[in-house]
């Protein structure tokens, strides 16, 4: 097992790392102070992993809360339904939330925990590739708005989080490809040596073997608890963190939340920050290629959904949480590994990466 | 004008007590960045105050929405529409909501602040005496559940409190009551002097006297900033603000929201403190009957609602934000002014306040 810890003062927490971390009641129980704890899951995830959950915390007075699974339900009505479960059960300040799923269960369970009694306790347990390189880490909670993807929540971190890497193996192919997009996203932003790394290893992770993706698991947290630590508000650098998201919040909400994976998007999304960069001269065409290739050999998408069109792109992206005032602010790249945060691109360019690649899809 | 501060570090805040100020736009653009501003009121403060807060505002980027009045509106369904509001605009992080109007208004309004983009700006312009002396000063924020007042929220600090006092004018003779009873509060909290002080010049606070309602303002948020400023997120002492609050919500939740405004829940669960720490054998049969005289002298009432029972107290009590574990938590008295958090109270005598109470509200 390898333990990161994320630095952030008296909001310091540690992420644990590595196989049969479920069979290991201390790793949880050293973090529950009192003793109500409810564990919040997806009907996707508890006929796999509540009963092993449930069983790490015997003796405490537990409650649970099944969700349905999906993008689309991670909205303030779902959320209601975790705190009805808590006043049911009378769960008082002192009760710790354990969210025990993906990114979605995490966001919903982490909001709910920022938001019960103005603030409770929770611990992550993610059960996705995705989840344990990124919405697990870094405090980011929410819920969507028909308007906005994750517009409505709070910065709340976790007490500890435990990624157990044998909770891959029930993985479907569609949902380690959305991790794998998250993964690579961290070598484009400021890891080239880390980019590099996955080119040479993506059939290994692709075929879930689990030193590469324990591997994975720890640079990639690694990475974003650094930037984390040194932004933990998002004021400035945490921003790079959101490449490929701009566009990618934009296919997820144009599409309808659940039609596309989040990490999806993500790929789509960064091929497009990819070719913005392009055609502004800041990335070279072999990077551009290299990204596509990568993508591409993860199964990920590329291309983005026909049923959407330019101007409802720039219309999701202008409401998008990194903009100030009225102008879009993207995540772009001068080369792999060298992202930036930028609003004084030329917004032809942008206008022209839209309808390029919304002709490339259109085409098939 | 008198200025308090709120001190609370990198949140502290400056409260604007005084008359005319709705008139002095500097006081409010002062501490607006950017440019899009939402004024958040409701159908009864709106055709009283909204032109003038508006006017205010001048050239900014403005929205505004107008929420029904009252309790039972404070509710996650209402709360979604500022966002519905917020996001048809398009208005960025560096928006700033203004709450203009009572409690309620504030409560939605600041979780709104919190909740939006994971935290923009608010600021507050309490248009009620409840409002000027209590909600509108802390950073509380949140709204109600069906099983628990107040059980949905965040602590988020304003960037400024505008309580122009000439809004207290428009007031009906059951708010101002309402307020007066939180006022009251204070006094018996831990401001033996104040408390003497309203018992001398309460026919003044009830003709609306502006210089009685002013030093009665300021000396509640000075009272309030003092505690807060010790114990901003209540881990302590902070809970004695609470005094009343424990079987007043009880009431508020048992006869539903909007039925009894909260300052005459907190009138009735003021006395209800006193009897039981009377029956304790802390407070005296005179300091008992002067809380009772007061009270009565503010047209507020001192009896529970007929439609309840005991077993309806210590249930909804029994989801009491103060409460550690399972035990029932309240703030009660070792004599006017001398107010304490105790949870080794008898339980017995608990239950013997609840009947008699109810028993005599039944007597009429």
């Amino acid at each position: 097992m390898k333990t990161l810890n994320v630095d952030l003062g008296t909001r310091s927490y540690p992420i644990h790392i590595g196989t049969g971390l479920l069979d290991k009641p201390d790793l949880i129980r050293s973090h529950i102070q009192g003793n109500e704890v409810m564990v919040v899951t997806n009907d996707t995830i508890a006929p796999l992993y509540l009963e092993r959950c449930l069983k790490l915390l015997d003796g405490y007075d537990i409650a649970t809360t099944i969700l349905p699974d999906g993008e689309q339900y991670k909205t303030l009505d779902t959320l209601n339904l975790v705190f009805d479960g808590l006043l049911k059960k009378h769960f008082t300040r002192r009760c710790t939330l354990v969210a025990l799923g993906g990114g979605v269960i995490g966001d919903i369970t982490g909001f709910a925990a920022a938001s019960y009694q103005r603030g409770v306790n929770f611990i992550q347990i993610p059960t996705t590739l995705l989840a344990q390189v990124d919405s697990s880490v870094g405090g980011k909670t929410g819920v969507n708005h028909p308007l906005g993807k994750n517009m409505i929540g709070a910065f709340h971190q976790p007490q500890c989080v435990i990624a157990d890497t044998d909770t891959l193996n029930t993985l479907d192919d569609r949902q380690l490809s959305a991790g794998i997009a998250e993964v690579i996203k961290y070598g484009l932003i400021n890891d080239a040596e880390f980019f590099n790394w996955l080119e040479d290893n993506l059939s290994k992770l692709m075929s879930r073997d689990s030193d590469a993706l324990s591997h994975a698991i720890e640079r990639s947290c690694h990475d974003k608890a650094t930037i984390v630590a040194a932004d933990e508000k998002e004021a400035g650098v945490r921003a790079l963190l959101n490449l490929g998201h701009t566009f990618g919040h934009a296919i997820e909400t144009g599409t309808g939340y659940g039609t596309w994976l989040h990490g999806e998007a993500i790929s789509c999304g960064m091929l497009m920050a990819a070719e913005l960069s392009h055609k502004q001269g800041w990335f070279t065409q072999e990077e551009l290629s290299r990204t596509q290739t990568i993508l591409s050999q993860a199964n990920l998408p590329v291309l983005p959904p026909t049923s959407m069109n330019s101007e409802q792109f720039i219309d999701i992206m202008s409401v998008d949480k990194k903009n100030l005032e009225k102008k879009i602010r993207l995540i772009l790249m001068k080369g792999i590994g060298k992202s930036f945060i930028s609003d004084d691109f030329d917004t032809t360019l942008l206008n022209e990466t839209l309808s390029d690649s919304l002709s490339r899809a259109q085409q098939g």
